[in-house]
């Protein structure tokens, strides 16, 4: 029997470390060998998570990079901005393969960074290095990576919907509005008031307008796969649920198309991808359609009269938007079937 | 002492019916002297609203015109689409003063009714004769009448949240794009599977784009304002909560204004306007900070980088988007205070 | 015009404080002349509390008694435990009428008080003096009172729904079982992991099983009403949702009753008390029936098959539970009608 | 490669049908070779369940024994109770191996049955061939069985919660009360107004006060395991979340036992029993710690005031109460180890 690829999550504290654990308990070439956090190193994960009681009971290791070396092939960096700014050159020092899910190395150009996440950049040329794993649009490049850098929630969500539109040029560029709801386990396990379940229930608020720190990482793809600079408004708001990432984007057409064209265009861009559906005509995807699963579900709503196009795109944000997409990375970059570990149906209801 | 004045409530057992009811226990100036439903007619409200009982014990009334003449001095018609188109002409017949809540008297345009309704247009005359009664906006007209057509939830939000910069024309009509998202209590107390709890709960669903039958309400009060025709991009979403309406709206800018100068146009347009609060600079309202209360709160995000300002719009659908409006209604068309039987500050948390 | 009762809120930034806020603005005899908070003094309540916005502007005073007693003839401290115990004393040295909200006062005996809440007790003369205010019970004692002990929420719950039976001596004091649940909003607005959206959401959780500060309060009351001790197990559980409690209540009959026999027992016992409802056979209240209002609502069933008799009792944790019985106590104690400034049907749905 | 053993699934468009086709797609053993549906024949399953696109793709196929003896080895029948009872016959007479999920074989009594169900018993000589598939509790029947009759949601949190103290001789079979609750899901995907959201979003309400359907299977398996006929007073409960089932069970204890007792107890009881787990002392599981796995998690507060024991017994409804136990109960039928295609560690958040 092949030995599996042994791979150590640090972060295993926060929601998309529990989340990796979760998804990998069903991968087939991939074995956890090491849980870590920094704040709570030598406990068990089930004191905090009595859910992973029976399914995960080894004690949490402390963060150093040589002892990762030892344990792991692959190291899940599931650690906040500025943490894995730190960490991921001394992982890739000790010649890990890494891939990180804060935000640290998104940005290509480290001003970009400074000025969005107000902490010191990384080094250039890691920024350089890191390869963007959106894997649906860059997945060739991923599969010659050995250090990634895992797209946020929102830009998954967003990216995923506007891509092929702008790639086959009937989108302005210029035009851009996505207005973007998600789930409060996007906001991590953190405690402030603004988590707080009076506070958020039977509440729909909106934050960070034009503001939020993803917006130069889905500015930085779309300018890409422009062809020039873009600019977008994106507002971000809070729904009263846990999972799920609606982005509602709007675009104006650049000719007369109907939403079966842009149906028809979509499967096409998407075809052989296995995550990634494209709903009927009339017919727009809801987060819960996604909950707890890899898929990113994408409608239409195409407007003659005002020549504006509407796309819904939905995934859930610790899946879609961080463990299961980690995975998927995982997967291209060692050469496996994109699908390992993500038969995941969505749980519904 | 004074007699007050006798209303009736048809419609009783919807949740626009029982909101009326809430609010005017509260009324010094009147009283409510018959509750009408068409399906539960004899039977004692309380059957289907336990929370009712010892506030409104008295039995529930058929829906007979002669009647409510007799027994009421002014008709709220909390009933549905279609049901009203009939109903009304009547009422008026009698003499009764009306507050419409359905949508069918809400369009000028009998065409555009069946357009968008599928129901048969009420009589031309009629549906002239009906003030909009969106009362920061067309007050004045509000206190000449007698006869009101009460605003839509989705289009007093998106009103509110417009108009002032409509009218300054600081923004430029043709680029309106509204997202807007509701509470399930907007959908009524009818069952069906699209209001099961276990479809809607964790779920953040968008449903009708570009099709709500809101939207001409919507178009017909900008393009007064604007002075020529204006058709948007319309979004509705449902949110997994009971109550709230927010529309976040987005438009270019036809100049380079600020934040605080939007909020200082729209502090001096609303005025003397109890129920219109803006927020400050970088602060947006979100939907629990008006439940239970008349509020419509506001806020903005004006982004020098795309020239586009964001417009944040809240309510409470029941209160400020049906029964709070409608008794606003009858205090402005009475001549009276425009704030009796409203003082219901927001439920926090 | 007869001068208002001049009343100050200690502990304004808390839910209980806002709470009695919201409900002071329509109350006819009080006016509120001071909103007190040790943390945010001078800050202006709307910062953190922005639903408050144009309802009450007044920025926050500062902890000082003496101060209150120049600004206010009333003071309901609704302050955490520990903060009443050592606040009170000085009030009431001031000569200010007080209503305390926490539990500092609700214990006779002080060797228990620091058992259970583990801080030393206040002066056991002062625990003496406390007039323990659940109005439908000890109403003539509250009449009395210069210095009021609220009572706690999930004992307003209990007590309500057992003491009519416990009192006719219908049920065995040594069976008692509460399996009582509650909203989130109970556990106040500080933060931690319990009350974390995601953590609450889609959850249902028991905790601190028979080891509730508020079991000695409900033993030392069916105590006093059984005329023995009254020992209880009792279960505490969050339900994912923001306001209500239901205590479902289990006790051997002592005879062979029938639930209209119970029904007309408890009607006969609250009989002239408007904020106790009791449901025909067959009928239990739901949580939401009462929410925003001061009605504590109560449903039967007898069970001939055990000789077990379970009571259901619901009410708002905020209004009936803390706010809303507070400011009951306030009419009491003034000699006024126990309604003013309770008007609050509950808000449904 | 070996062949799959072949199911169909009766009642493909409920919650628990739906379910049973989300786990199965990770069984190694078993594969889906009809999905069926008396009301959407023909249709495909994604119309009504979007969640399932490319997931399973297959047209709903009509109910027909005969047709399902020729698709399939095995039959799960999530269908409604009294359909059960017509179908299953059938199905067992074209030599079908069954696993019926509904309430029609549960009851040994077909009088007892008729009481409470309300529909005609099923023959008496199927009622005493079903073999009641409480894993844990009698898997060894199961093993040997070709028609199960899965338990009722209820049932299985509470029985798994009492069994082993009630065989142990610990607690009195005569003081047992089980306060149940459960998440929406429970009742089906049928539309009511008791199902609508807006009356359940924030509520908590109790019905079928010692009514339920489930409290006659809970006896009689409590009181096989008793030596004696045991009678329960059983609590049933909705709470505002989609999944979860929450049995707090109260007892008098028969010694004077402490929790460390009862745990060791149970563990032991449990031994080699992988979905059954034992919480510590002083922690109690919730409902989210099992969601959309197999588990069924317990804990434990024996109270020495009143010489009581609270077993706290959570499950997922939809999994071990219902579709997971089923599978459990297919691989002990198949000779199968335990845990094929169950996998699913919980979701959380």
């Amino acid at each position: 029997m092949e030995r599996k690829t042994r791979v150590a999550i640090v972060g295993s504290t926060g929601y998309g470390g529990v989340e990796l654990i979760r998804l990998l308990q069903n991968h087939p070439k991939a074995e956890i060998t090491s849980v870590i956090s920094s704040s709570s190193a030598g406990a068990a994960l089930e004191e905090g998570f009595p859910h992973l009681t029976g399914v995960m009971d080894r004690p949490l290791d402390g963060v150093n990079a040589e002892e990762m070396a030892q344990r792991a092939d692959v190291v899940f960096a599931a650690t906040p901005s500025g943490v894995s700014a730190k960490l991921v050159p001394e992982l890739l020092a000790e010649g890990l393969k890494v891939i990180d899910l804060s935000g640290d190395f998104r940005l290509k150009d480290g001003a970009e960074y400074e000025q969005w996440y107000k902490h010191p950049a990384p080094p250039a040329k890691l920024l350089e290095q890191a390869v963007y794993g959106l894997c649906e649009v860059f997945g060739d490049r991923v599969k010659e990576a050995g250090f990634i850098s895992n797209p946020g929630c929102y830009p998954t969500a967003t990216l995923l919907g506007l891509i092929p539109a702008l790639q086959a040029g009937w989108i302005d560029p210029g035009s851009l509005i996505i207005d973007a709801k998600s789930g409060v386990s996007g906001a991590g396990r953190g405690t402030s008031l603004q988590v707080h379940y009076a506070e958020i229930n039977e509440n729909f608020k909106a934050y960070k307008l034009n503001k939020h720190q993803h917006i130069p990482e889905i500015e930085q793809a779309l300018g890409e796969i422009a062809g020039e600079p873009v600019t977008i408004t994106f507002t971000t708001q809070l729904v009263p649920m846990t999972r799920g990432i609606m982005a509602t984007c709007y675009a104006k057409m650049k000719g007369n198309y109907n939403e079966q064209e842009f149906i028809d265009l979509y499967r096409n861009y998407y075809t052989g991808r296995p995550y990634v559906r494209i709903r009927g005509a009339g017919i727009w995807p809801a987060t819960k359609e996604v909950a707890g699963s890899n898929y990113c579900d994408i409608g239409f709503a195409a407007d003659p009269r005002t020549g504006r196009i509407t796309i819904v795109s939905v995934i859930d944000n610790l899946v879609k938007g961080a463990a299961g997409q980690a995975i998927q990375n995982l997967n291209l970059m060692m050469g496996w079937e994109e699908t390992l570990g993500l038969g995941c149906t969505p749980v519904y209801p």
